[in-house]
């Protein structure tokens, strides 16, 4: 029988993987449709019928539709029994506070790596004006981000988000979108995070906790970080040149 | 006796402005103690151990500390019992398809508003760098935003977001941050939101929906509008000088 569950997905993007690493490790029935976003399949006719923002990912649940990856998250920690309360606690408190840190992620950690990684790589591999202004301005933006994830959420030994014992979709969600920095190429991975050993090893736990899933749905953004930086290699003028028609 | 909760807001703030509606409107008992954005008064050591974050809106309920308005709303719709369903709704549904509106807010109508507004007549008007590039990109996320939402969520006859015959949190959310367009003038304000008959019913049903309270938790949006058409009008040129600075 086909899984009433469709998860509408690219794995290059970070949000796609979150839901993805969450359904596979909850054991959730599911079946993953590609929407090809270098293809510029999210804005198909047919895509913008799942998602009329045309963006990834979106569910179809039986006869539910939904988008936006948090909403997605929190629907799936609710609606599937089999999910541990850890996800998305139950209690009003430590929901309350996860909420925040959700909420906080769309214009502080997603804003800074998004567009930090728009204007620096990803435009300049697809063709697209990319500004060097916005990257000046997203970089300080995440650099902001990490710091405050580290000294608010990561306080002593914490091993997860708010010093939690297991992790939850915010931990999920944070992490998947700091792998993207992975696109960036080794050295700027580790200029960037370098000095943040805590995210580092948060980032470890994470994976650690949601293993095989998380390397496996990950390997798409590894062949991407390898094509890019081949294309770098041939192309050294590439970023400049694009950049400079601004 | 003291209120329990108390409410750190400036009220020239739209998510400030939400939660002190929010309040009112459901009769629950708080402490509004204002945080002077103009004055910087959120970046001072004695706010920041409040909120770490440096932002307003922040609530302290008994032991409790939050930060970021969607999750202090939420918060509030679940832990005072007198606040009606609809807010908030239990039926996890019609709550999945609110949250998405919530999170989409951030990146989509927050941004483009917030940005443009920044952009174009408060930055001038504190003294600080603005950019018009910057201006024209979150008009054009800003437009996109509104139409959006009058396709998907304000369909048909809607009343309120989703079609729902009362308001939730995303309504007030949105129209707080809708309502901060005053601040650019009449003449922008009827250029932006003009073409957009169904947002303006839908303005008007929330301030319906909320009254007296919307209208006086407004009051000082509509005092800063007249100073800065009044300052406008005394310095024509100085939002040309100001942007040219870049």
């Amino acid at each position: 029988m086909q899984p009433l569950l469709k998860v509408y997905a690219d794995r290059r993007s970070q949000p796609s993987r979150a839901i993805i690493i969450f359904c596979r490790v909850n054991r959730i029935d599911f079946e993953e449709v590609t929407v090809d976003l270098f293809k510029r399949e999210h804005l198909s006719p047919e895509f913008k019928k799942i998602n009329p923002m045309g963006q990834v990912p979106a569910i179809v649940d039986g006869r539910f539709r939904l988008f936006e990856s948090h909403a997605i998250l929190r629907y799936l920690a609710t609606v599937f029994p089999g999910v541990a309360d850890h996800w998305y606690p139950a209690d009003l408190f430590t929901r309350a506070k996860l909420e925040a840190i959700l909420d906080w992620h769309h214009s502080n950690l997603r804003r800074g790596a998004a567009t930090f990684i728009l204007n620096t790589v990803l435009a300049p591999s697809l063709g697209l004006p990319s500004s060097p202004q916005a990257a000046k301005e997203a970089e300080k933006v995440l650099f902001r981000s990490l710091g405050l994830i580290e000294s608010m959420w990561l306080k002593g030994n914490a091993k997860f988000l708010l010093g939690n014992p297991q992790l939850s979709i915010a931990d999920l969600s944070l992490v998947c979108e700091i792998m993207q920095l992975e696109v960036l190429g080794d050295s700027e991975r580790d200029r960037i995070l370098g000095p943040h050993e805590k995210i580092r090893s948060w980032v470890q736990n994470v994976k650690k906790a949601t293993s095989p899933h998380f390397d496996e749905v990950h390997e798409l953004i590894f062949k991407m970080k390898e094509r890019m930086a081949a294309k770098r290699q041939s192309e050294p003028s590439k970023d400049l040149k694009t950049a400079s028609k601004l």
